[in-house]
């Protein structure tokens, strides 16, 4: 299976005429200027994105990549791995965090199935494209192959494709899979230099004897692993099927100019991955929320990114981006609905 | 006119039991436990204001309070003071933030015209209870009489009566005065013993210089006022119109158990003073955004406050608490959806 095109060349650029439209109206708008703070620059920026002086975020896609960790036989994770092909069950009954928002939300939502330890019966809202039950166990062996990564990364391209056939005007993409806190943490330490100690963090809920053993599983990855930053031998080595099927939608999603509005540590960490592969995709992504897991602090930095949420959330499956949702939601019916100084015959600030 | 019941009296003591069930229920819920964040103590807090192991906050009532301050004549707005009337037609006619939120949220907003400078028309959805065309200048003198305090306390209170027939199960307050920072800064300085220096800011965009002269004005008053703590001699010494009106509604809807969510600084200006008043008006109100304005941070500090957003918003018109709307939402729909591991049959945390 060769490389998505997305993998291999810049995503669009966003409208300079457009945000620089969207900036003009917000000075005109009847409040003080700057006074929506973060919600005007979200206002700008889907103007530029969707080439649009009315911007909008609906219909909203979401999609759940889900896949399960060899690394888990070293016991990084709070929760048994049976639990992934289980929560795949949830999420198709509806009981799950991101079922809940969605259903909230009214946005549509998918699951993609790239391969759990436990059997998953065929359920709907559940895309089969299984590659494997697991993954390598990275402590020892390169997580994935090369087709397997090619597999994964064609999984998730395909799902920015179902988006863009919809006509979604935003991508929300979300995670399960345990044991993905220990590989998101590795591929953000090979890429980004730092040491298991600073970024690896407590997932669902290890206590500090279980962080000290998962950071050394790390440590111990990254010593098979090296210091290779090329994007590719990253993911194989330190990846998950669903970490890949993120990088895969995300650079899919952008490559067809669909904003992505990014989750919490796990999605950051395929984010970072795909800007490190396209520059050009970092136009495309908003930032959610910044996660109690503490390695997303150092992934957000890299990406320079300044999340809307801080409520201490960690749960993954995309829930971080879906509560911010109704935040893009407002930037934009202000944007759009607000009346001009002009319109409303208000007085403007007096001369100082 | 006398003063309103919930002046005079505690509010009544949220459900200890209500709370107890929903936090046992965010345990068994299909995540790890702790990892929706603040969320959590939301549907936690709300569960025990509406003694309901379900808890909701629709309908939710909006209500800005709108007034005029004499203080404006020593300078200390950006913008004029007609803007205040200008500002209630936008409200009326659908172009300001807060109508274009209580749209796109599907909130009913009501405006109360406690008096203007400018002349302001008969207008739908507005309610005349106009005291007076302005307050006094609080720089040289008591910008209310103890008359005009009661009045304002009591069309607040009235505002939470009307939100109860209507079944509304959260108040949101809003201000809109121009000069309305000034007298905030006043109040907070006078009930928690701060500097005007350390509190007073741009407001809707004063430069150095006129921060500085703002800050003189907020002296000037202090010192007139003198040390008293009183909650009613500070209202009427350095209060506005809207300002009481907010602590009638804030004190009138936890006396009627409905939860406010509180705004910014303007707001929780006012809850500053109903809790002062009666301290159990704090266990009725969430915390919705840290404003920009330097002063928000001193109040929120002495209320213990934890405010959901930070956006850099500072719009007033309770704009910063209709955004933070869908967050409660999110935290309701969560608590009553979510399945439980038992229902969905997932396995639990592991043994450490």
């Amino acid at each position: 299976m060769p490389l998505p095109q997305s993998w291999l060349q810049q995503p669009p650029t966003p409208s300079q005429a457009h945000s620089e439209l969207a900036l003009a109206r917000q000075q005109v708008l009847t409040k003080p200027p700057g006074s929506l703070g973060k919600l005007e620059q979200v206002a700008i920026t889907l103007a530029g994105l969707s080439g649009s002086e009315t911007p909008a975020v609906d219909p909203v896609r979401m999609v759940i990549f889900a896949g399960d960790h060899g690394v888990c036989a070293e016991g990084v994770s709070a929760f048994p791995q049976a639990v992934t092909a289980q929560m795949i069950a949830n999420f198709a009954h509806g009981g799950a965090a991101i079922s809940v928002m969605a259903k909230e939300l009214n946005a549509s939502l998918e699951v993609v199935n790239l391969g759990t330890v436990g059997e998953v019966p065929e359920l709907p809202g559940v895309i089969d494209q299984v590659i494997a039950p697991s993954t390598a166990n990275m402590a020892h062996t390169f997580a994935m192959t090369r087709e397997q990564v090619e597999a994964a990364l064609t999984s998730g391209d395909n799902a920015a494709e179902r988006a863009k056939t919809a006509g979604c005007r935003l991508f929300i993409g979300g995670d399960m899979g345990i044991g993905n806190t220990t590989s998101a943490s590795a591929i953000a330490c090979a890429l980004l230099g730092h040491s298991p100690q600073q970024l690896v963090g407590p997932g669902t809920g290890l206590n500090a004897e279980g962080v000290s053993r998962k950071a050394a599983v790390v440590e111990q990855a990254l010593a098979r692993h090296g210091d290779s930053k090329d994007p590719l031998t990253v993911l194989a080595s330190l990846g998950g099927f669903e970490l890949a099927g993120l990088v895969g939608a995300i650079m899919g999603s952008a490559a067809r100019g669909i904003p992505v509005l990014v989750d919490g540590f796990i999605v950051s960490a395929a984010a970072l991955i795909a800007v490190h592969q396209q520059p050009g995709v970092r136009d495309w992504l908003l930032f959610a929320h910044r996660s109690a897991e503490p390695g997303h602090n150092a992934v957000l930095e890299a990406l320079e990114a300044s999340p809307l949420l801080d409520l201490g959330m960690r749960l993954g499956e995309g829930s971080g981006a879906a509560v911010a949702v109704p935040l893009l939601r407002s930037a934009c019916a202000l944007h759009n609905h607000m009346a001009s100084f002009a319109d409303a015959n208000i007085s403007g600030k007096s001369e100082e």
